[in-house]
């Protein structure tokens, strides 16, 4: 019974269907039919114009949107505990050319803008300095909260404002929309948000994510630089599959919704343990070292997440019956 | 009846059953069983001991084998119609931090040790100019020539003599292999090759190539590069799975085999109008722009290679009814 | 009686009185009295708004150059002379973020829009080429030859075409517009320029070259990249004396006059050794290793340039006695 | 009366004759007599081999030895003060090729060996985070405080026990030999240090740093690595020849010994308004902002460092009239 991540959850039957509906000929890299199609169905689905590119992390997705917002000259405002300062093992500085990453404090790895504001305008403004050219934001956030659309657009005013471009960190997307029951475009670019990181692998694909572009003049370098990182698969087909498959009939948001229900048992369970409150698919609880080998001990898998806490993540998969196991074994520490 | 690229080819019945069989949860990125065998598996295979990483393209398998042996100011020499120097978009470049490709003329995209040594040895040795630091073959080459065990340690032994790393880009190492019927060693460590990058995706996988380490003390900052250009993947045992799943009872030959076999069908029939000896799995043809409208016209895709010259393809599933028809359709020009 | 390069000359009075006239407490960087006239200086030279950065190195100044009109997933195509392809050690690539060389022949270094035009057109349009951002030429060429107004507004006219960027290495641009006796303009911008790298130091700055951008959008960009690469000198108000110094009362083409003349004498005696015109300020000659031995016995030092020929170089203090003595000691070979 | 930064200072009388006498023509780059004497003479003061390699600004120097000692994926621990952290335009960023900078805290841009063992013991050592590579101090201060050999000698002892590189930014390596009194080798390599920054412009010369690398390995791709970022001038000996003119006769410690007498004499009129101890060339002082106005009044310059807070420069050649005058004049406030 895992609650390690979900980044390692199987794919689901739509995500697989799509595998085998895809496994013929077709034209090679993003010519086929399926990756044909990849603009429209985002852009129906966002409501706006959109350029939509596959590709097989959500790292590279980060790396190409931070890239094509960010000079190498330029710096990057993110959270402290954002997943693109902590674990992509400086893939936006590989990728933008050497950007510097200026980090801002935030409770839940959530940022405000008076913090953004205070990092940002700290920054001289001269050559010697690093100058803000981006913001990322992560939602829901590597600690399960969620931004709503109006503090997304509050940070999105602030980077208009102050000329910087936003990226939205989207590795759970979905469970963002599904947990606040929004359109998916006030998430994004009613937001003022520019790159948006989609992820699908998390939430039951294989491995795929998508990278969407809300401003059509940033798509040309991004493909070139796809490209040049090795992240145009010549069987690109079988990643847009899987995507459309997913989009189509909402397979999306009944995943994640199935993952953020889960993570509500648990969080429901775990009462006043709760270190931050649980709006997605996260669930971090104070639990004793001993505490935590009690759990272990019952078969549930998860990750210490520093002294005295434990995060456990919920997936579209995570059976009911291990969930509600897992909430009673919570009840009775 | 496509012709047109192997990179485009559907994935083979044994790699598909390996996604369906790594479709449960296990741990994320290279921690799962099936990646946990990699290492041991090509080692067998090599009959030596290797480092063995996944990676979705064979570009990210190049620019990581590049990485891995060329300093930022160093240079690759590889041959002009190289796929590193042409279809690559710059990521040996970005790769590296930006070496320097140099390139050598031989006939059908293949190096001879004098040809390299004139351009190895053309370099002053002073700061002024990139030093050059790697070799880069092609095995196939791009046009579908094979280098013997002989040719590979002629020039592995330059390597040595020079101080050069020596990569093997084998995109199309399965046909090579196949086409000659020796031992993989023999073709690369043996013969003096320092990294492979040995191609599954054009041989029947659905995306997944292998860069194979044949120094060890490569491996560490492989894996750190890997992650940081985006090519660790969550879900890495899909890719895994595929792999051994091609590698066990030899069906990674087995395909080579059959498409090499098509393609020797083609060259039968097209004679005198062959470019280049097909040794592979690709036939270069003359026709005339009418001719290649006829062949066209029935029904064949193939690519336009310069004036006068057709490229034409073949992959483990190119049928027997299509390749002989084609094979007649040539025939009857 | 060197003649093996002009870059290590020394410099000239006006130089030198220039470093002492700045030698007094001023604002750091390029804050000082003399760096926020340059600007102008060259605007008035040059008879157009243009922007000048002193920078202390010609590959600096290149690099720069290039990295203000290339992306990191772009080409630049220049000679397979030229300097930033071979002496450079790859800082093109280095700044530009790994940009790749596109190498174009042509005698003396010189290209042609024929030439150009056929490298250029030969990348296919897709992501899989680095596609062409820049031409890159040199004036006077690193043979001695120069490109007129005309030949160069050629070349400029193919990157309108084009759509590439048109750089122009000035290492010796003193000695193109000397031998030419045009307005600077006419070899720079009215001919589609859009940098130039003027160099001093050749023509006796002490280590001054200033780079002139002639679309003033590209001004802020490169001053961060000037910084971050290190060549923002916190004293820049030497650099800027000096070149001031040397463009008020001619100075530059005065020395640059000077070391035609003596290269215009060398030639003369070198009658039907000549391998090229002499048209700027280098010689070259075919020597026998035997006469080229008689030479450095009598005291000449030069550069022998592949087998069977030599190349001199004059400077701006090229002594008359010296010359004169090398002109005898060739016609007496 | 300019108390800004020692950055603008003018050269001193024997970097100025240095200059004059290097004004001959010698061979280029760093093949010239006096750049061949640099690695005898630094060897000589630091009792040891050590490289030395000119460059034109410290920023080029500290980069280069970044570049030297971690990888691209690595990281730099550094205070968050430091200079390379706060006023380099993510030049380490840029030289490393995407190095990651991990910032330390503590009082007066001093980091502790707690402190650094805090940052990097609290990295995972994963492929995930970028790995610690090298630590960077700065020596004096961005703040004017000094470390003792000891206090060296301590981190240099938790980098071995990490398997980090140690890098000085001696940009004011000067002010804290001759503060401390001691033998330059206790400061750098008896203390751990692998590689020196040293710093002369700030000090009398004209814009020269010293690049000390006190692991002879490190030389060669160094070297490359110069010449590849621009910083191979053509003339390097006027660089080579200040630097040893200041060598020559202690120069470089009279300089620095005149301007920490400076600061202590500024010092002693400040008394209660001293924000932290003066014990190099930097004076931190509490002002408001109506008393530095009339500081300024009186024809005072110097830096606004934060609300409440002015830094005043001192240099080699603060003249006695200038720093009575304003000692008397903050005494007066």
């Amino acid at each position: 019974m895992r609650f390690f991540s979900d980044n390692a959850a199987a794919a689901c039957p739509e995500a697989m269907a799509a595998l085998a509906e895809a496994n013929r000929l077709d034209t090679a890299y993003d010519g086929d039919r399926w990756s044909a199609r990849l603009d429209s169905a985002f852009s129906e689905l966002f409501e706006t114009e959109a350029a939509a590119l596959w590709v097989s992390t959500g790292t590279a997705a980060n790396a190409l949107a931070l890239a094509a917002l960010c000079p190498p000259f330029g710096a990057v405002i993110c959270h402290r505990h954002a997943h693109i300062q902590t674990d992509e093992c400086g893939a936006p500085e590989f990728y933008t050319g050497g950007a510097k990453l200026l980090v801002v404090e935030g409770e839940g790895a959530k940022l405000t803008p008076d913090a953004v504001a205070a990092v940002h305008d700290g920054v001289r403004k001269d050559v010697h300095q690093a100058q803000p050219a981006v913001l990322s934001i992560t939602n829901a956030t590597e600690y399960g909260l969620v931004y709503t659309p109006d503090e997304t657009a509050a940070l999105g005013d602030l980077c208009r404002a102050r000329s910087l471009g936003l990226h939205l960190d989207g590795a759970r997307f979905a469970n963002a929309v599904a947990s606040l029951g929004c359109a998916p475009a006030d998430l994004t670019w009613k937001a003022g948000v520019d790159a948006l990181s989609f992820g699908f692998t998390k939430n039951g694909a294989l491995s795929a994510e998508a990278l969407i572009l809300f401003r059509p003049e940033l798509r040309d370098a991004t493909l070139n630089r796809r490209k040049r990182a090795g992240h145009l698969l010549s069987k690109g087909r079988y990643l847009a599959a899987q995507i459309l498959a997913m989009l189509e009939g909402g397979v999306w948001l009944r995943n994640a919704r199935a993952a953020n229900a889960a993570a509500a048992s648990i969080a429901a369970a775990a009462g006043a343990r709760l270190v931050l409150p649980v709006e997605a698919n996260e669930v971090f609880l104070q639990v004793t070292s001993d505490e935590a080998e009690r759990l272990r001990a019952q078969g549930f898998d998860f990750y210490d997440w520093g002294p005295g806490e434990a995060r456990l993540v919920t997936a579209w998969d995570s059976g009911p019956a291990h969930v509600e196991a897992l909430a009673a074994a919570i009840r009775a520490l």
